[in-house]
């Protein structure tokens, strides 16, 4: 595996795997890799000739009360793992060269973030598409890789590579959850076992909705208030939002049908984590 | 010469292309070319294994009281000019194509847009970024040709090349000029007679600066006032702004020193033309 903080090295590396016309698959991450991010890895290492995976924590997709200075960090454990994984390249940018002195460019999706994360987060995916559009201009994958737990900015990431003409597939693969199913974040080792416990509400507020909806309840408000109570009865929760939307638009909707987003964020302690799950709900 | 109006094509066109290391050289337009255009195409023929040109006349870098309706459009005058000056491939997309029902993603340069055409002009190099990052996508240039006409616009797509890490080379080109030295513009046609005679007194009022300067005038504010009465003394135009800038960071400067840019957009009856010249100031 080749290890390397050069944008210049990785986008000549990458330009040649293109001019061999070798399909190059791509995992953006932000470090602190679980088995989430592996999925990706092994996915990506299973459908293309040379697998990238970056480590890079985007400092412009913090907000200033965010967690960015204590976000974890362990390079030593994620190169391990990447190379255990037979992933090609891995490249982990400093912060000062992705943005330096004077950087004044910025990509921004004005729809599907207005809501949900968007709007608990401002500037937020303004920060992930800046740097998605970076990382491809370096990369110049055929493929990128996301998580589903990362819903909305898988979506974002879509819409950004087709208003913006990049030749470039993206695919979401399925949330990995701890046992108890609590959705693997970098975030949960914020957690006190206190917290750690509680925080498998997320799951169960989702659970929950879909056995009401699937006992036919359509108003998406008593869904809602439903899950509330779910969230709540664990004591260091803090709702951020709890939203049913259309899986496309991630507009609200005001009756349960079709194919639906359930998505939660909540903070646990110190700990925002968020989760979601699809239906397709016939009529 | 490859004529298309279809993204894909032209995306797998120039895909192939790189694929086998052709240097593909790249003059984006508004159509309506003129010789300013033909030589940028000339300079890419020379340099470039496959030229592509684009014609399209970007709606979303205009403001809504602006000249869109009314912009100059010679599609079959344009294609016969091409040919003969030995381009490979002409891409003239469809707005529709270009921004379908929904586009939602816009790329903006924050700095050296804030001021001369950006301020006179809000949105108008949110639109150039924005069509110019999905163009590059498309056509994956080595290189892209802009006339210096343009100059603020060519620094802003530099610095959004650079931020964004397009693997682009952005090459500005000398003005080409009419026998009374006005601009080459698409927008000339605009012009009556008497406004076409007046019109020259853009490039007068440069010539004018740079004789100042040459005989050690050094105060910006100075020269400008000069360059008004210049401008002013032609009866049908209105001036939008007159700069004296560093010719890098585009602000404004105290005292003439260094490299610097002057700059002006006047209105000369309905038309709003600009012209500027760089010099390098010793002292």
């Amino acid at each position: 595996m080749i290890v390397t903080r050069s944008i210049k090295k990785t986008s000549q590396i990458c330009a040649r795997c293109n001019s061999k016309d070798k399909t190059i698959g791509f995992v953006p991450t932000m470090g602190a890799l679980h088995e989430g991010h592996m999925s990706l890895v092994k996915r990506a290492r299973k459908e293309c000739g040379f697998v990238v995976v970056s480590i890079f924590l985007n400092p412009i997709q913090f907000g200033p009360s965010e967690d960015l200075a204590r976000y974890p960090r362990n390079f030593k454990k994620d190169e391990k793992l990447l190379k255990a994984s037979g992933a090609d390249l891995l490249f982990y940018p400093e912060a000062s060269a992705m943005y330096p002195q004077g950087f004044s460019t910025y990509v921004e999706e004005f729809d599907l973030s207005k809501e949900l994360c968007g709007k608990s987060r401002p500037g937020h995916f303004r920060g992930v598409c800046t740097v998605l559009a970076k990382l491809f201009n370096i990369v110049k994958p055929d493929i990128a890789y996301f998580g589903q737990k990362d819903y909305q900015q898988t979506q974002i990431v879509k819409k950004m590579v087709r208003d913006l003409n990049y030749d470039i597939r993206i695919k979401m693969l399925s949330t990995i959850r701890e046992k108890d199913k609590l959705a693997m974040s970098s975030r949960n080792t914020y957690l006190s076992l206190k917290e750690r416990k509680e925080s498998s509400c997320l799951y169960r507020a989702l659970i929950f909705a879909k056995e009401l909806i699937r006992k036919g309840e359509r108003d998406p408000k008593k869904v809602i208030a439903k899950m509330r109570g779910v969230v709540k009865s664990e004591k260091t929760t803090k709702i951020d939002y709890i939203g049913i939307v259309n899986a496309d638009s991630l507009e609200r909707i005001n009756k349960i049908k079709g194919r639906i987003l359930i998505t939660v964020a909540v903070y646990v302690g110190k700990a925002r984590l968020i989760d979601n799950i699809v239906l397709h709900v016939k009529k």
